[in-house]
This record gives C-alpha cells, structure tokens and sequence, in this order.
C-alpha cells in the first residue's frame, strides 16, 4: 500500500525551493531521491544533563517472552518503493521491556492508562544478586538482600522503583538461555521472594519492583505469588530490564514511558534512568 | 491459550500464606478468586515533583491514522478463565501519539532505537495556533508565529521540542473531525509550514517539532516538505500530541518515552511534561 504518487510528488515540490538555505538547497535541488542518498548531516550532541542508561532491550521480533507467540513485525512500506518507511507490529503486552499493571492479575485493577506520571518517574534502587544467580539461577531476591543492601547504601527511599539485577538482561539474545528452559513450567530464572516483595510494600511503600528476566516471580514458581499478591496492592512491576549494571545502586532517577494500552494489562515501555 | 491451572495453582500456594500480614493474610486466606474480587487499596496519592500533563493519547484501536489499518487488538486471556489478563496489539508504527524518524523518510536516517535519551527528555514550547485553525483548518505555523511567540514568552531554547498546539488534539475521539476529510489526499488540518521548521532547525537547533494532529505537514500536503527536510536534518518530530494546552507555553520538559522498535520508521510513545 502506498499514498498515490508520493514520490513523484515529493520530487515536484522539492523543486520548488520554498525557501533557499544550505541546506534546503541542497535538499531542494534533487529532492527525496537525493536526500535519501545522503549520509544523516552530523549533529552536535547536546550535552545530557548529568548521566543516562537506557534499561530498555530494543523490541524486535523474536523476543523471548513467558508465553503467546513472540512479537512479529513486517514491513508496510519502502523509501525507494513508496518514498517512505514503516513497519506493523503483532505482539502480546507482556513482551519486550514492559509493565505488569495491577489489572494483569487482579480483577478490578488498574489498567495501563491508569498508572499515574507520578508512578512512572520515580527514584530506582538497583539490588544486586548477579553471583548467587550465576550459580543458581532459581535463585530469588530476599528480604535479607534488602537488609543487606540497606546496610551498604543507606535506606531505600519511599516511593522507590526496586530493580533486581540478575544479570539475566545479558541473555535476552538467546530464548533458551533467558528462560533456562524450552516451555512454562521448565524455566529457571531469579524473580522476587514474596516475602521481599511484600517487605518493600510494608516497610518501604514502594512504587514498583522491577527484574532483569521474564517474571517478577522466579521462572520455577508455578503459583505466581508475586504477581497476585504485589499487584494486588495497586502497584506495579517491570519485567525485561535491561542494563541494571549500568545505573548506581542509588540515586538515579527512573523514567517509565509506558504506552497507555487502552485497557492494557501493562504492556511496553521505555525505562531511562537519569542521574 | 492459558498456561496449564494457573488458578488451581496460584489457589494452592496462596493457602501457604508464606508471610503473614494484613494484606497478606487478607489474600492468602482465599487466593486469586478473592483477590480478584477485592477492591484496589487505596494508595497515598505521592506528591508530584511540580506538575505534570500527559500530552499522549490512550492507546486505542481504531485511532485514527494517516494510511493503513488502525490499531486493533484481542484479548489473549481472562482473569476468570485463566487466572490472568492480557491483550495483543496489532498496528502500524505511525499509529496514536507516536514519532517520526529521521528513517521514516530518509534513507540511511536513524531508526527509533538509535534516538538517543538526549532527544527524548528535552524542554518543550508550545505555540498556539487554535484561534486562526479554528477558522482554516490548512492553516500553518508560520515563521511569523514563532518570532510573535519569541516576542511574548522569551527566545525558544536551543534543543527543544517545539509543538503545535492546533486544538486537533481534542477531536482525535472523531477519525472524520481528526483527518478532516474521508482519505488521503482530502484530509484538512493544520501542520508547520516547511519556512518554520527550518527556521527552528537552523535559528534555534531544536531537537524535534510535534504536533496534535496526525503530520508534521498540513493535511492537504501531497508533498510533505516538511517530512523530507526537517527529517534529513536528522532530527525527530512527533505527532498525534495530546493535552497541549495543559502545558505552559514554556519552561515545561518532556520526557518522551519511545519504545526502541526495531528499525523503527518512529513508532508509539509515551509524551508527558512536566513543570
């Protein structure tokens, strides 16, 4: 499909140079056959304020996910065909880098459109359990790994989005080597215990817990504990971050880019952490 | 497809009540079912950090779009049957607030995942254009809007996003209102001319313009001038904005949550402001 005559089109009113500049003339003398063969112009890069890690894994197709086909993606249009790009996507709200909202598991809760900016740009703690998991990857992060992480890095502010590093955000490449297993119930992954799910809820009022791999749960948990029990407090979880290494265990700042999915159950989204 | 008694699973191990709470208690006594049925709790409402706008549409299908399908989705499973909920999506990149890419119309230009966490949280300006749209629905930004905004509310900062706010944001519930005709090439709503977003690129270096309607070009444009040279200077525009006279003319940042699809023509994102 393509809009009639696009190409065409483009070439006419290019040619008609509204308005002379380096740039425009450049552009305008050729017009979209030109512009497309030329390199993107350099641009000087703004300096950020302060650091970034994009804890986002790009969406593609492919992506490993718990269940349901993965995301699949085709191609609408062409530059040289139609004189623009696009693509369609197909995929379950559960894939990629995204959001269980309180309404994955709870009835009567909260859909994506509903979780607040204040839920979606909060401070992140990131808790470390790359070695144990490297050698047991059913491991689950415990109340003492907060105690602990406490006692290094000071207190887990209020309001905090609570991130486990797994180190399992380095094995979203490979399906078999993420998931630890061919098919639900096989997997072997790190998640959360209940209990320091619920420990952040108690005693630290959390916004949300967040994890490397494809559940907040540990992939051999067939019961889902964490899921029913910490999204039935009216909060959320992230699942599929990636780059936890990359941010301070304290003191960035988390930006949570959820799509507003019309009566999603989370769905993608794009996690910046800033400090 | 459900994944094998979830619900007579997630039953069984509730009654375990691994840790008992309030909350805890309350949930574990009954499992998902009650869970289910329970209310959300309330949450303390955590204050904001200044204030917030969300300048992003919900997610919905059958938005309106330029070309193609509009979104459409289906759910997967049911709370009730399956012991969780979730949909899948199905949707052209250009599809509800969403960006475009330099790609999008520029061979070799970058695809989304390339946007860099510089681009995307930027302060944005907002110029009003509702009253002369309102009247001329192919109205355009014009360089004289900009120099009259600069004149009223201080120079436009160097990087910023700078949006259009035509009062089309309102009428997105309306596939007729929002396109302002029945298909490509009738549609009639207003855009940047191809002066202004030039002026913007090479007077004030902005890192993208957006816009409430569904181009960067007005709707009556068979040329999208504006789409092939602001695109080529390899910077991003965004379209199909909400909420835009919620925001101050300036002194807002915008944290645009793009989803890094894979060699993305663009793609939907989450837009809020804050200030």
């Amino acid at each position: 499909m393509c809009l009639p005559g696009t190409v065409a089109s483009v070439r006419d009113r290019t040619r008609e140079g509204p308005r002379v500049t380096r740039r425009t003339a450049l552009l305008g003398a050729a017009g979209v056959a030109l512009a497309g063969a030329l390199p993107p112009p350099a641009r000087a890069v703004r300096p950020a304020k302060g650091r970034f890690a994009d804890l986002t894994h790009t969406f593609r197709a492919g992506f490993p996910v718990f269940t349901f086909d993965p995301p699949a993606r085709r191609t609408l249009v062409t530059i040289p065909a139609d004189g623009f790009y696009s693509q369609e996507w197909t995929f379950g709200e559960h894939s990629g880098t995204h959001m269980d909202a309180p309404g994955h598991f709870v009835s009567g809760g909260r859909f994506s459109p509903e979780i607040t900016p204040e839920e979606l740009i909060v401070p992140i703690v990131v808790v470390d359990v790359t070695a144990r998991a490297a050698a047991d990857p059913d491991t689950m992060l415990l109340v003492d790994d907060l105690t602990r992480f406490e006692r290094r890095h000071g207190r887990i502010p209020d309001g905090a989005l609570v991130a486990m590093n797994s180190g399992w955000g380095a094995k979203a490449h490979d399906p078999l080597l993420f998931k630890g297993g061919a098919s639900f119930p096989d997997y072997h992954f790190p998640g959360f215990s209940l209990e320091a799910a619920m420990w952040l809820v108690e005693e630290r009022d959390v916004t949300a817990i967040g994890v490397d791999t494809l559940s907040l749960d540990p992939g051999d948990s067939s019961t889902f504990p964490v899921h029913v029990q910490f999204l039935a407090t009216d909060r959320h979880g992230l699942e599929g971050l990636a780059n936890l290494d990359r941010v301070p265990p304290r003191g960035a700042l988390a930006y949570v880019g959820l799509i507003p999915w019309d009566e999603g159950s989370g769905g993608p989204c794009r996690v910046l952490a800033n400090w």
